[in-house]
């Protein structure tokens, strides 16, 4: 069983987020005695997957073409535009299906610290966007970190300087959610943004 | 995002066992952004492997040789032989450091229902092995299920026409486990196999 191999197979499947060398080792062992042509299709998509997918010219999500599906649509609201930080913020509004403008993805959020800086987020061809006449609302949909806040502020900023309005989405307890299992800081920004009730 | 490629990939990724859609969708989005090169490197392990490992010719436990580096290692005891289910039994025996035998993989355990009998484990090779007169004591380490147990007893069978001492693994409250938490049948095998203590 010491055949490097499939040490080396269990080592590499721990770059997946959340395998543990158990899990590899389970993974691993698994694809060799039960699903070989599922592992083989793995294997091909993979790497179909890293050599193709590039980012859209425009947008800067996930796309295999010059332009993403999204910002080829020709049904989407030209006057709408929703700045996320990452392409799952973009899967994960899309599977809401609430939202009908274009997107424009950051792939990550201002981080000083980090040494990530407006150029490393593209605010540069987002600027572009903003001042070519078409745009009627920026929705900033970044995170509710210190980071994402830091990076809406910016956004509001550059914004403003193009005579857009702008809006933050709704931050504060969950539909469903329990009072109780809620976390202090979401609590009270629920209490700080409430909103007054019609009669 | 509506790209093809992208969603092929989240799809292959749920052949792996305990991925669904959600962790499918992490590990595509995480490999693209974060680690191009861990996925490359991950893709080509995985097709080495699949390409490259079969069974030994010995013991059918995987290998990427004609023996698997146990079989070839001329420091294992060879009047001692362990059969277990699958080569994940003996990683897991290996890693317990315990046993300095030989093994035997069955790759299965007998099953008339589903159509799995002793020919489909690789029994042949074995009753060649009982045979060839190096062995002391064949050490059953098949599970404790209903299967494993019919396997146990074909084995048993199967050693004592070559005249074999056989042994089964001890079953029973694991070390560390509270009782309260042990499931009825363990907890009754535990009392009906009970051990006299010395003075």
């Amino acid at each position: 069983m010491n055949d490097d191999l499939l040490f080396r197979l269990i080592d590499s499947l721990r770059v997946l987020p959340g395998v543990g060398p158990r899990s590899a080792q389970r993974m691993a062992l698994h694809l060799l005695e039960r699903d070989r042509a599922g592992g083989r299709k793995l294997a091909a998509d993979l790497t179909l997957a890293l050599d193709r997918i590039g980012h859209c010219a425009t947008c800067r999500n996930f796309t295999a073409q010059e332009l993403c599906a999204l910002c080829r649509n020709p049904r989407r609201d030209d006057g709408l535009l929703c700045v996320v930080e990452t392409p799952a913020d973009v899967l994960a509004i899309e599977q809401a299906g609430v939202f009908t403008g274009r997107y424009f993805v950051l792939l990550g959020r201002l981080s000083p610290l980090d040494g990530i800086g407006p150029e490393d987020l593209g605010l540069d061809l987002l600027e572009k966007r903003l001042a070519d006449g078409n745009l009627r609302e920026l929705v900033v949909a970044t995170n509710a970190t210190v980071e994402g806040e830091a990076t809406a502020w910016y956004l509001n900023e550059m914004a403003h300087r193009h005579g857009l309005l702008v809006s933050r989405i709704a931050h504060g307890v969950p539909l469903g959610g329990e009072l109780e299992q809620i976390d202090r800081s979401t609590l009270s920004l629920a209490f700080t943004q409430r909103q007054p009730l019609g009669k």
